[in-house]
């Protein structure tokens, strides 16, 4: 395959971002553009002609762009809601799929990307794009040199001050929006656990067995509104109550006794990070303070060390990233997340074509996704214990582990 | 009461350190000292002699130390295991007691210790230094201000390397190793719990309802101990199993809709922190990246902005710090734990003289203690839900708020 012909289905603001990127490959074609409200089937139609002369066909019609025989793959940008509904139907009708993140709603909705991936083969790639960044991925190869020894607990957040745009969007449209008002839960838990599902190898010698996920009041969206007033886009929301907490933490036991702690963290006041973690038996890796640290550093020391003691290993160990990231290009990193998304893409693109399995599979997208569902029920439940399915049905012990770092080869 | 006559029960290396504050202390006189180790009976016996010239009375057998008649109060720092039991037993006797800090092995031990204070109405102080160090009292004091808001969500950690403390001590005598050896817990909670529940006002018009923990496995210190090999002071260790998770995540909801989670971190290689954090809905203060942020900020910023941001807060609200911390002398400084060892005892002997009530008290004790022993059910039971007992028995709900910020005045 030369071209991959792609369709786009959602285009708000996600959308936007990587259907530049795409638009900017010279192996790809958009020529189907798909959102249920019109002007944005016209803005993707607009900025399609505009870098690359075609008018994609427009629909307000998922079935319809899917079912038109138009596109090898569709890219699914489009509310939480209908990510599994259109990628099942996608798969379906044999057409490819790169489905955006976000949680799931039931632990059922997981098990129907299972099931009709293992039906039908369809390529089908969970587009959890903090799995290519940089940092994470420096921070893997760090750990398979082995410098970290054996890892034992990650930690990580998507910490992410949302209270803007969850409140502010025009015509009620953001569909965050009807789940900060109704649900309480980790609802958007891949960011921080996708990268940290690798380094430990989920699925692939490893599972997650179990979790507990506990929620704070829901303080922060609601006086954020209170305090805007009338200058609030949206005036509907005054004196609205929200369900979604302000802080959920969940933590995860795996069955090589790992544990991995997530914390959803965006109605509150701060600045963004992810906090990465791993630790390990003979070090450990904390992007909160941009360090490393090594059995038998001194124990007591700044985070000027810490930093500069950073920058060393990852000097040192930077010819392991994979070579997308040696030869990316200004604009690139400026494309969307700091470089991330386009090597994403371009990872996606690159095996889609070569008909290579992808490396954020089903098997991952259901088992990150379904924390969403179980971590709805843990809280409802004063942090109860939530087994959590095996969606690999046992094979988890005979697949062998494939490292996100290894994407630019091919060869895996 | 012009002096306390005080009795040291248990002189290990903290209680080495704390005896050596209180002799230099005018109004205390060391007049008997307890250990189970006469060795230790003796050292305690030779240091009171060098540095205020009387012999303090020994013995190894702590119930003749509280019945001798000699004692206003006693400092306990034995091991974990009889911490209760001994303060108990003094406060029946009516001698005043300054409590070390550990986990409780079973929720009746807690108790205990409230029943027999109300009972007796003898001073108990829970010797949580923590609460009194500048960070923490600074942190508190910019909340207080209303600067980050309602406080939504707080973290905090022990994170202390004691491998080699644990493993490596002379004739097995560390208490911390049967500790590791047999248990699997959040053993040691209070450090960063304290000043979190005094910054949300645990005990006084709040309280915890129920926590989950859940612990990794344990590699750290096999792992370490194999490594060290021949090396090994203590070689009976070779090949043994360690029960304790190398790291214990602990989340609590509190009645005011708070969450708090602790991580207790002790047995692999990284620098020591607690990682004190507040989380408000206007803004947050974070030690690990010694920082606060505002609402209003910008979003994306370097961690020297935000430590700027910090020393420029700090400067501003320092007033707010209680006196012992603006007239501290490098000699306290340099004496425990940058200083906050000596405003502890400072606080303790003078609320004692003053027969005022202590602000790390019964309640905290109990409440704060009590983690250790609902962890361990917790883990065992794969993270279920455990409730917390009111200790209060209702009276948190009338409680006034006390800080630990007005420690200075005695005129709370």
């Amino acid at each position: 395959m030369d071209k991959v012909k792609m369709g786009i289905i959602g285009f708000g603001c996600r959308s936007y971002g990587m259907t530049s990127i795409l638009l900017g490959f010279d192996d790809v074609e958009i020529v189907a553009i798909c959102d249920k409200y019109e002007d944005r089937v016209e803005n993707g139609k607009k900025l399609t002609q505009e870098k690359k002369g075609n008018i994609p066909f427009g629909t307000t019609d998922y079935k319809e762009l899917i079912d038109s025989g138009l596109c090898d793959a569709v890219y699914i940008a489009t509310d939480w809601e209908m990510h599994s509904p259109i990628a099942c139907y996608a798969m379906e009708k044999g057409v490819g799929v790169a489905m955006e993140v976000g949680g799931a709603y039931t632990v059922e909705e997981c098990w129907n990307l299972v099931d009709t991936y293992e039906k039908t083969k369809t390529p089908f790639m969970f587009m959890e794009n903090c799995c290519y960044n940089r940092d994470e991925l420096l921070a893997t190869a760090i750990a398979r040199q082995g410098l970290f020894g054996k890892v034992v607990h990650l930690s990580g957040a998507y910490a992410h001050d949302l209270r803007q745009e969850v409140t502010c969007g025009k015509e009620n449209r953001h569909y965050r929006l009807r789940n900060y008002l109704t649900r309480n839960c980790e609802n958007y838990p891949t960011h921080e656990l996708g990268p940290m599902a690798k380094v430990i190898n989920i699925n692939r010698g490893n599972r997650m067995l179990y979790m507990v996920s506990i929620a704070s009041g829901s303080f922060g969206m609601e006086q954020y509104v209170e305090n805007k007033g009338e200058d609030l886009v949206n005036k509907d929301l005054i004196g609205v109550d929200f369900a979604q907490g302000d802080v959920i933490t969940t933590l995860i036991k795996c069955a090589n006794g790992e544990t991995m702690s997530l914390r959803l963290d965006t109605s509150l006041p701060r600045s963004y990070n992810r906090e990465f973690c791993i630790r390990g038996t003979k070090g450990m890796y904390e992007q909160i303070s941009n360090s490393v640290y090594f059995d038998g550093q001194p124990e007591y020391w700044s985070s000027v060390e810490y930093i500069d003691k950073y920058k060393d290993t990852a000097e040192k160990y930077k010819s392991l990233l994979p070579n997308e990231w040696k030869i990316i290009t200004k604009e690139a990193l400026e494309a969307g997340h700091g470089g991330m998304d386009f090597v994403e893409l371009r990872d996606f693109v690159d095996r889609f074509k070569a008909g290579k399995e992808m490396l954020c599979d089903v098997y991952d997208a259901a088992s990150w996704m379904v924390i969403t569902a179980l971590s709805e029920k843990s809280i409802k439940e004063n942090g109860s214990s939530q087994q959590i399915p095996d969606f690999t049905r046992g094979k988890w012990q005979q697949r062998e582990p494939v490292d996100v770092l290894t994407f630019g080869s091919l060869e895996e």
